[in-house]
């Protein structure tokens, strides 16, 4: 296929303001793009760096069409984007990631049966509407599982653990009739993030895959390289590959497994740069941020080669306040978010550590 | 010293819009601060990364003045700004790097004068204001050297190459009464540039020094680190230290060097982030933008440790439209400066490349 390449000065249109945003817009500008950021918020992460906002809710249809109108290519920081405003871009211009990758990622049914028809393994899982599915399911469970929401859960929320002991009839009160599925139990000795690439052009770049610890449901930190024997290093770039290909994707796009004694398992995905991806940006010649933006502008891929060994450490809520701490670190890079109030477990910068 | 130490969140304002501008204002970013922008310019490369630009003239003092008010301190992206625009300025903020660094380095004379008093070997230079004091000037350089005027000059601007053919009268009309000095001619094997920063509590630090290939006078490409001896590098870490020390210096000093059979004779300094230094972004964990920023704000200086060698080819005029030649060299990262417009030899952008 003939590839439309974006020349230096045309516009980058980045739906979401928050830190993804922002740190998109800042690679944008390192590419010598323009960068337009939609979101409701005034003064948001990414506006405080780009040439442009407009403030509009994600759901005004007039706003998001004359936005994706003036833009040269469309994409986006978070995956709840409302379906008819997801329509309503595509129908004014180019948008990467594809909308498929956003809608099948945006319910956990879907994107557990797209994976699963791919041949790559998943944590069993079933479709849950009543008590009656969720006693059915439980019972192929051993009475244990996750239930989780089928759209708009993150950080642990809309999660529900559920053992023999547990009182069903109040999960339920809690879900509220909001449509869900029970996970299997998983067995893992570690979590490993894959973030790989695909450009326009079907060319696809996987970085080495990067391990991850979760405090709080909240991730901590990230390691890269992720410690995998050859045959599941293998794996991964198998499943990062397949992914983006079946999905006939254009952009970066996170993949979060388990490590378990019969393989890879793939959690969840994100049609999006991802937060366990962070880590690329000081490890890498060619960190996530400005890989995503070579993809939706039809460039080719950077070169995602770690020249170092590196760690990531989040900084959330007021562990802001404590930069000093990193000071006599070295080798650390800090990156912050431009966000004025940290609440607790907020997202408000990160720091990224090479390792000799 | 205690040194006031700027919160994220708070602004950083920059004098200058030009590429040395965003990108600071793009290190900016990373650490969490507001960049300010203040330059006659309208859309111009630092403005379109800032969150805020007061388009007015360099003279304008009110102007100046009301954005030296707004901002939590002052930098400045190039050297000739105008002396009572550096006392407004001053009057109302912290300015750095200082104005006496800013003084020092508009003058020739001035400069050479203060590097030679230091002990630090300088080309032999003499005063010229008239036909007189250059035909004496001559008389003691062997009939050749190079006059320069002693402000204003660079990119090879304001220079004439005097040999015993030269028609001086002719070169004074030109020279057109501006004060001027003659430089001795050098016998130099390389160029090479010194970046160190030293931050508010006089913490010193040094990047590998960089060896520059200049083309029509235009900084072609760098490579770092520089082959020298162990002693020309201690030579070399000497200088700048002395150099950023006497000055009183905070932010990145850039000293440009000739290497000779007697060691290193220093050819001019420039107050501020410089063109060889780029490499740093990409060669180094904290580049020089960034090292800037954390210096003029207070904190304590980044590592400017080396985790690569690499090369920076800079993209002069329409080269920047033949960014597909750099697509499949391994390792590289491209960096374009939003500017519209490709006049021969103007500074478009620059590629970074890994050396493994």
């Amino acid at each position: 296929m003939t590839t439309n390449r974006l020349k230096p000065g045309q516009t980058i249109g980045i739906i979401g303001g928050g830190q993804l945003g922002r740190m998109l817009a800042l690679a944008s500008a390192e590419l010598g793009f323009t960068c337009h950021i939609y979101c409701p918020e005034e003064n948001s992460p990414a506006s405080q760096v780009a040439h442009q906002t407009t403030c509009a809710a994600y759901e005004d249809l007039d706003a998001l069409a004359q936005f994706a109108d003036s833009v040269d290519v469309v994409t986006y920081e978070f995956e709840n984007i409302p379906a008819d405003s997801i329509a309503t871009l595509t129908a004014q211009n180019t948008v990467s990631p594809p909308a498929r990758a956003l809608a099948v990622s945006q319910d956990r049914l879907d994107e557990k049966t797209f994976i699963a028809a791919l041949g790559i393994a998943v944590a069993g899982f079933h479709d849950i509407t009543d008590l009656d599915s969720l006693t059915a399911a439980l019972a192929q469970t051993g009475g244990q599982g996750i239930l989780k929401t089928r759209r708009f859960g993150y950080d642990g929320k809309g999660q529900w653990r559920i053992s023999p002991s547990s009182d069903l009839t109040a999960i339920l009160d809690e879900l509220d009739g909001q449509p869900a599925i029970l996970e299997a139990l998983i067995n893992f000795e570690r979590e490993v993030s894959l973030i790989v690439a695909r450009d326009a052009a079907g060319h696809v770049a996987s970085y080495a895959p990067i391990e991850n610890v979760h405090k709080n449901h909240i991730l901590h930190q990230s390691t890269l390289p992720a410690q995998l024997s050859t045959d599941l290093a293998a794996q991964a770039e198998q499943i990062a590959e397949s992914l983006a290909t079946a999905l006939d994707y254009v952009g970066i796009l996170a993949i979060e497994t388990f490590v378990t004694a019969d393989g890879l398992i793939v959690n969840e995905i994100a049609p999006r740069v991802h937060n366990s991806g962070h880590i690329t940006q000081d490890a890498c010649t060619c960190g996530q941020f400005e890989q995503h933006i070579r993809a939706i502008a039809g460039w080719p891929l950077g070169d995602p080669t770690a020249h170092s060994k590196a760690m990531m450490t989040n900084l959330l809520g007021d562990e802001v306040d404590d930069l000093a701490a990193w000071d006599s670190a070295p080798a650390t890079r800090v990156h912050l978010y431009g966000k004025a109030e940290a609440k607790p477990g907020r997202k408000m910068g990160h720091v990224n550590q090479l390792i000799k």
